[in-house]
């Protein structure tokens, strides 16, 4: 549980992506083939898969698998818990020597993908974040995410990419704020049935 | 964000259920109509239904509705995020007046469903918690569910009725504790491929 948390600054995500198909195996395979990994540490299992690394290569390659999994256009859910400041233990630490470049960044820059998010953040160390995340989704807001409040989190609509950057920024700014052991739940609908009309 | 908690005990679930099937819409409604849904408030949007009202009544209908999908045998994931002490509204209140009698466990209860599980609790409003957590995962392995710890999260394999019923256990005790403000997300894959030689 959450009792002993270390120094690292290690980032976690153990996430899972539902895409509503009965090929839902082969558009999982297909878009892990696509998506490089090769700077973050990552373990899949029955229920989650969690890569750990740097901040910038879980967010990168989180997004990279939603987007190449979106691009093909299943309807397609994913679900991630992101943490940093309780690592558990020390297996994936060699990969915070990994240089910060972007490994999927090129390949999924043109796929423009209208998602709907909801996200919660759970500071769990103290700090001073209000102020904090107010400001980050005040800038979410300026690169054209509709934000909106929902029960028990913050909703968000619009590009992958815009939705992706501003939960990187407000998770980083929060850790930043002083928070010792951060979590952010994100769960995102893309493809929906719904979302039909909306789509570029 | 979570920055103003009143002091109603309403219990809240935040929820997606995912079949992994073209026909997932007619999973879901199926699935809702079989349900009970009369003492939660409850809505739905395009990422997740969430439900409202007392703990026993919550748990009662989320299990119900993954129980109903997953007797038909569809690979099924759901994921949920529990959550008391932070209601942010008083829509869901009146519900707090319901009995206590659950309403779908008479329904529900032949259904027998191996799933594997990964719960993570966030006890975020102090409280004496350590011990009441180690306690109720006792109890869950005497129930005859395997505990194993995994990344960010403590991992649950059993049935369904034994995990749901730990789940609520170990939230109950500890809002009792004294945490202020708890979340509990959990984790659940059912029917997964990898799962069919454990089936009984």
């Amino acid at each position: 549980m959450e009792n002993s948390c270390g120094n690292s600054r290690i980032v976690g995500c153990s996430f899972s992506v539902h895409p509503m198909s009965d090929q839902f195996v082969s558009y999982i395979k297909t878009s892990l083939q696509e998506v490089d990994t090769s700077k973050v540490w990552m373990h899949t299992d029955d229920v989650t898969t969690t890569v750990r690394g740097r901040m910038e290569h879980v967010f990168d390659v989180t997004k990279a698998i939603l987007l190449h999994i979106a691009k093909t256009e299943v309807h397609v859910a994913f679900q991630g818990t992101f943490s940093i400041g309780c690592p558990g233990d020390s297996s994936g630490d060699v990969y915070m020597d990994e240089t910060t470049e972007r490994m999927n960044e090129a390949e999924t820059r043109d796929i423009q993908q209208y998602i709907a998010a909801k996200f919660s953040l759970y500071p769990m160390g103290g700090g001073n974040y209000m102020d904090t995340i107010y400001s980050q989704i005040e800038a979410m807001k300026e690169k054209g995410v509709t934000v909106s409040p929902a029960h028990y989190s913050t909703r968000l609509e619009g590009d992958t990419h815009d939705i992706f950057s501003g939960l990187e920024d407000v998770f980083r700014e929060t850790e930043n704020s002083g928070s010792s052991h951060t979590v952010m739940t994100v769960t995102v609908s893309a493809n929906s049935p719904t979302h039909k009309e909306k789509k570029s």
